[in-house]
């Protein structure tokens, strides 16, 4: 038995099961796969274009081993970061060069170190380097936009098994961004008030859907996910963009995301997921445009595990079916 | 190496790669299996619930065999027919009931017939009952939209290895449905023209993206497509609403459904696909709210053959990544 649910960001609607299935109804793949011949890890830092940084040992030197996590171009990158944008129109049609980042952050030297065995100590090097790395490129004027994300698992798109994260950074504010930050806009016009800060109140207060707290972050699924078991990590203190982290916040937030990564694996095993900061688009070169945005937006993680297939009833309507309501994910993510 | 295109209806953005890569460098998964317990069967009748309609060998009894083609509600429902929308509020949010209808559409009694050796006579019967579905459906004025899809393969989101087809009427208009009219609504404020007649004429003007065309019908690649070998058919009379096709277009809508799944299969062996139907939206209760709808949609079919996986980056962006142009796909495919 479904209800439906409008998603007050992107006015998309879910049909949401109440009679939830268990965790155990969905299928956890075994990940056997091993890569015999993997450049991420230690040993073979002269097989990948050379690293744009990395958190090192004391005395180590670039592209040698001694790294403890390691940021590197992707080396089959869709985007490339020399050139102009060339935008102009082809008959009816529209292009621009293809300008951007494509960068792979490798989290650990280890090829079998898991995110959720890393520890807190390098959880907090992994985060520090989205946070470097994101304020870096937000400096060049071609670039509207800074996406990291994490693809676990093949069935989520990870190339490698080696533990990494990627950054994209693109010259036009993707789509699904786009509408992201159109809705919190309209919402801020109308309330005055950011949506996001709204929606942490309305969870703590209502409490069903909240899963855990930390001292600056609170982890909930949100009323209206598009994936069974999805969540959302938030910083307590409204910040529009991720980069402006505190310092004495970032060691808190390694906690967090470590903290979830565990419970997730705890009750969906190896189930392959997502995850994606979504900030604000680079306002250096435009601050005038995106003047409200302080106060309209809020950064946060959006965690997506893997479950079901997408269908084509799916792609073609953006119209998800969610087979566990977010409230018992909470409770199964909050007990775990 | 790629290039960005900008959808001119979603205004999203896609990157298309140039040094296209060939169908073999696709994975092709091999579907071996067998169920051995369908529900769809001739035979089986008894056991699935009780038909809506069907194409019957004369003197056959509905719910019995001897039926050819038929349609049956989803025995596992995510919409339900029965009640009313009830939407109302719940704290900062906004629910409704799961009210709407899920349909599958028997393609044929025999198990391991493929939609691509049923012959022409059967895919027109299969086309006829999608065109009645429709038209029924519209009739109820607590549905907005009415959806008519194919997945084609487990990794396409298909249920059944019986060739079937789905429909879901919704008491809403989908996002990306609604994306759709709005970004045609917005064309043709502007231009005066239909977009999807302006593509088409562009399309043949420039050749490279036609596959295949009919007496009344056009298949092509898109310019921006979301997926590799993505292809769309078009009506060549404008037309909004797929359930006005007129009774000799319809054969011939079967035979373009028939050629382009056979060329599919040919060049890109058991690769999962979806196709939907993109019609406007119900417009007989609310006919004042669509009244240029008539002008500016054009129903169309939309095929996306599903070869890569969508990673993280792709669902948090809507920005997607093709690894073959639409026009070497098109040679490709016009070849085969």
């Amino acid at each position: 038995m479904h209800e439906l649910r409008k998603d007050p960001l992107l006015n998309r609607w879910v049909a949401v099961q109440f009679d939830s299935k268990p965790p155990e109804y969905y299928n956890f793949e075994e990940e056997n796969e091993k890569e015999h011949s993997c450049i991420l890890c230690a040993g073979r830092e002269k097989e990948t274009p050379s690293e744009i940084t990395a958190i090192r040992n004391k005395g180590s030197q670039p592209n040698d081993s001694g790294w403890l996590a390691r940021v590197i171009p992707n080396p089959n990158p869709i985007l490339r970061i020399e050139g102009d944008l060339g935008r102009r129109g082809i008959g009816m049609y529209d292009k621009m060069n293809s300008i951007g980042a494509n960068e792979i952050i490798v989290e650990t030297p280890e090829h079998d170190k898991r995110p959720e065995d890393m520890g807190l100590e390098q959880m907090v090097r992994v985060v520090t380097l989205y946070k470097e790395r994101v304020a870096d490129l937000e400096k060049d004027s071609r670039l509207r936009y800074a996406l990291i994300y994490k693809n676990s698992g093949k069935e989520a798109g990870a190339v490698y098994t080696h533990s990494h994260s990627q950054i994209i950074a693109t010259p036009i504010i993707p789509m699904r961004v786009k509408d992201e930050l159109d809705g919190a806009k309209k919402y801020y016009a109308y309330k005055e008030r950011c949506i996001f800060c709204d929606m942490m109140r309305e969870e703590l207060r209502y409490g069903d859907r909240v899963i855990f707290e930390t001292k600056n972050f609170i982890a909930f699924c949100p009323y209206v996910p598009r994936f069974s078991f999805e969540f959302w990590i938030l910083p307590k203190r409204h910040s529009c963009a991720f980069q402006e982290i505190y310092a004495e916040e970032l060691e808190d937030f390694g906690l967090m995301i470590l903290s979830m990564i565990k419970k997730l694996r705890s009750v969906l095993k190896n189930t392959p997921y997502n995850y994606i900061i979504h900030t604000a688009p680079n306002r250096i070169p435009r601050r005038d445009h995106w003047h409200t945005l302080g106060e309209d937006f809020h950064w946060h993680v959006e965690v997506a595990p893997r479950l079901m297939r997408i269908s084509g009833f799916e792609w073609g309507t953006g119209f998800y079916v969610v087979t566990t309501s977010p409230e018992d994910a909470a409770k199964y993510l909050r007990e775990a």
